[in-house]
């Protein structure tokens, strides 16, 4: 089994939920909620594309970084590249069907571990795939992280008892899923958070607590007072809101303001090695990565999943090899030139 | 009946005079004048388009905005969402017939109703059509607002009289018509209209004067000169005048000038939600919606306008709760990035 | 007999050497030299559209310009609008052969005269082709103006006389043709002059003297110095050179340092009225137009180069109307925005 | 034969390794490495192109240089041109195998001092491949240059050894070759090197000694610091590192700080003459030339790729006359506009 045939296959099982395109970059899955694309006109899922691409590498050949150390820690675990997989869910609504939403989490949490990195679980708004993904933290021995939708607190409360009860390593909430329609539609409601409100569910735990969505420098450091552990970057892969930046737009000044004070992570078209070393040059402590991990658990299980971060180490490695990094913390904002901005100096 | 279903029946009942595309660009009906699209190359319908898109929301997710009031009040009129229906015409000569001018006209008053907000109607080359359009407004108890062509003095005063007596709310001219080959082929003379003449149009009545058509800071200021009290920054839908700027360019420097001595409304490619609160935040008071609600009419008659300007409300809901918008009047330049200008800071 | 019929028949006539494409942007016949296309991979035809588009017109609706005066003079000859039929020749190597050399050029004349303006005839690596010219400005009692491939000094001089008896209001050479490969090719070298030769050929005739081809500010003033009359910017219409800057590029810098001193021409990608309107408000006095006249002639003679001479009036009264413009002088910088130059302010 | 044929035997002979594109931008071979293609999504590959092609040539048409000098002095060799053959190897696996490995690098080689210029021959995971070259260098007696991959350095002294041998004009590491994937599965180690390293690879030889694939100004004074004589600003023609800078992007900077220090040579996408033009006015003292030899030698072996260069040749005469440079050290910022920095005065 390799990349080409586990692409070949998720593209078969997937039955054009993904089409798995040469380029994934929001065209042709335009506004497929439920699905795989963007909402709307999909452009925001464009815009993470369009926004992404834009920032170059500087090529570099003449250094000393000959073997690099991809290796990162975070949540106090050591893994083996700065990427973790996003928390997903939906595998019948939005992927096809073809695995089971048990299935799909095992192959998501499972891959992760045997590529050398973790996976967070997710919630929706059937309640039991946030057990199905707690049941495969569970067989991990906890190595995992439990991500619960923007729910009541109550609610939410209740739910990190229960990935406590898994062992999960952190926990945390998509607060980006706070206008998923499918979520209203099921009759659960998801919405925004206040200060207060956060509070209250990062004192519930003695686990690190992560919240995932914020796109803009106020809410970074809001999230901080709240007393998150990490924050994600990421606005859903720009499925539920059309038309916003990207998080590589604003991940540069988020970091200039809360970098250090809380963990970050950046979530947004991650599709190969180079594109990690852009979002930790921007400023970021590690990224996650959603659709090739789908593409891997759908073309081969945990095997593909880790086929997948596998290939995603060795091209982090060669760029960063070609960038003269030695390490992850070497990676700074020299390494690369953003030609959103529209002027640049080598 | 679904939106879908509008959507299609729409696309099929308008024979190709609009082909109710994915998205709605300028590209294919580039040319067709009459018809739907924008005149000439097209050019000033496509940067409506791609200024607009090129508008980004930015995502704010911790805040206590759960449960937004989209509601404004426009001509001490309350309407439950800041979208008035734009004056059209034509509905055999611009949209393939299926409808009769009045059935049109009476789809667009009634459904604006039926979904808590008004409309405008039009004149036209056929001057029975204006009277189609006060034919509606009586129906609807004078709910509505009669706007004019640019003609000769004498002849819009006479159609104002006409608007009063069938109890319209506000009356005004349709100034970017100035230039319609629709209406010099019929011999019916239109024209731009100088101070002077604006001056005697604003005191010929006693209802609020709406000057449509405003794409510059200096006319913005001649029409509060005039005494309008509203203006609608629109190039006509990109329809009278290849190759011109589009009202997302202009109206934050008109907004700076004018911003609370009249009502500023803005018109140009509303597609979704999203586009409303886009305008609100470059300074716009509401903005008119033109072809989605003649997909809703076609598609579904004041049915179908109300299914679109109710997912009008819904998506406008969901971008205030995704921007961090408790109310209309919360929505300020802090909630979008202008990509247009090249430069941004978040 | 309309514009769509002249412009089918001008496409079937053409046999694919021109394809009257929906936008004539330089794709479609990139490469086609001879031909009707812009020379090597034709970027700089490809630019000069992309230019001209992305400059935009400020709609102005509030002023007393009703009916503008759109005639200027240019060569003491009053001109019904700002633009003259460029040279062309080749209408068997370029064209297709539809029209003999003399046709085309008799249509071109004709039919510029006919629509109220004047034409500008040319030289080619044949040289009856400019004779051919020159016989019809004769019919014309004159009222035309001969333009010259930069071949050595003494030939243009004998080509200058010629042109004196055949009465011409002006002569000129189009030192942007030193590049031509069909010269070349036929073994008639061409080349660009220096100040002290230009000196000689602007000296050695009373009429005035045109400089067509001036792309930079430096070559302006050169123009100046050597004692023309006029200058055009102008760059072959992609033909010679490819990936040059387009003449809307280039013009209000050149227009900044020698307006009022020379006459200034503008030539490349008028299209429509409002190129007209663009060109003049970037300091060009008038315009050039080459390929719609050759539409015009193909399709029908000298009243298909009426047709689409009139046509280009109507609209660019019409531009003017909507601009604000009572007459061609009054059309300045404030009527556009330049979006090439990234920053704007209305 | 011409070159219209030598394209089209090429097309038909490398079998769609390369489509010989009208364009030649990297979209259709996106990812073919091994093949013609840049490597991944092919985005450096098509940022080459597409940043070359924002560099706009200043037409000039009023000055003395009537017949251009093309001629340079590089490692004290005069050539008719400043360009010189790319190091290029793996005809089999690259390009289709239509040639065998001996005939590419001599078709390379002696087409090139054919047509008035030298060659560089390569390295690859088949060692044969850097023999093959040295062949064709010391039948030309010696006229060419050994490029090698930047292997461990005892194994590159040895390769420089047989070079000096072979009689070679100069030696060279393409250090840009550090990530090569094909060398990697070919157990034959590649990558960077210290400061340290290339000092020993430098005092080693007497000859001038070349660092191929310099991307930012760092690497530019390092390799000065290191003894180098030439450097050539490459990234491999995108063939290494996906999603990285151009050349065009980054010569100019590097120019500011080291000419005249080191020889400068420019390498990517140089498709026509203006291509050689644009990269001397960056900065540049010569530029490397690869694709386009390949279809000369794949379509007509060393008379092929005289055709191809002698193209050249007549091309960039062409644009330096009408850009008004009588030599190449006359060719400098003022001859280009660079679009790509957004803002321009001419």
């Amino acid at each position: 089994m390799n990349l080409k045939d586990v692409k070949n296959l998720a593209r078969e099982r997937m039955k054009g939920y993904c089409r798995v395109c040469k380029e994934c970059n929001g065209v042709a899955c335009a506004g497929e909620v439920p699905g795989m694309g963007g909402c709307g006109s999909g452009e925001s899922f464009k815009r993470n594309y369009e926004s992404l691409r834009n920032i170059k590498l500087v090529l570099k050949t003449i250094h000393d970084a000959k073997d690099p150390d991809t290796s990162v820690e975070i949540f106090k675990t050591k893994i083996d590249l700065p990427l973790i997989t996003a928390p997903v869910t939906g595998s019948s609504i939005n992927m096809g069907g073809y695995l089971t939403e048990q299935e799909y989490s095992d192959a998501a949490v499972m891959g992760s571990i045997k590529a050398g990195t973790i996976a967070m679980t997710g919630d929706s708004a059937n309640p039991d795939f946030y057990i199905a993904g707690l049941n495969s933290i569970k067989k991990a021995n906890g190595k995992g992280i439990a991500i619960i939708k923007p729910r009541e607190n109550s609610k939410i409360i209740e739910n990190i008892k229960k990935a406590e009860e898994s062992g999960a390593l952190a926990v945390g909430i998509d607060i980006d899923g706070a206008g998923l329609i499918t979520m209203a539609l099921n009759g659960q409601p998801v919405g925004p958070k206040t200060l207060e409100e956060l509070k209250e569910l990062t004192s519930s735990t003695n686990l690190p607590f992560i919240i995932k969505g914020i796109m803009c420098v106020e809410d970074a450091v809001l999230a901080v007072e709240a007393g998150a552990s990490a924050i994600v970057v990421s606005n859903h892969g720009g499925r539920v809101l059309n038309n916003c930046l990207a998080p590589s737009d604003v991940l540069e000044d988020i970091a200039k303001e809360v970098k250090g004070k809380v963990t970050i992570l950046a979530d947004g078209n991650v599709r190969e090695g180079a594109d990690i070393l852009k979002y930790i040059a921007l400023g970021a402590d590690a990224v996650l990565c959603a659709r090739p991990i789908i593409w891997g658990a759908y073309g081969g299980y945990d095997d593909g999943v880790k086929l997948i971060i596998d290939n995603f180490k060795n091209e982090l490695k060669q760029a960063m090899i070609l960038t003269g990094c030695k390490d992850i913390k070497s990676i700074d904002k020299n390494k690369i030139v953003n030609l959103n901005k529209g002027i640049f100096n080598i």
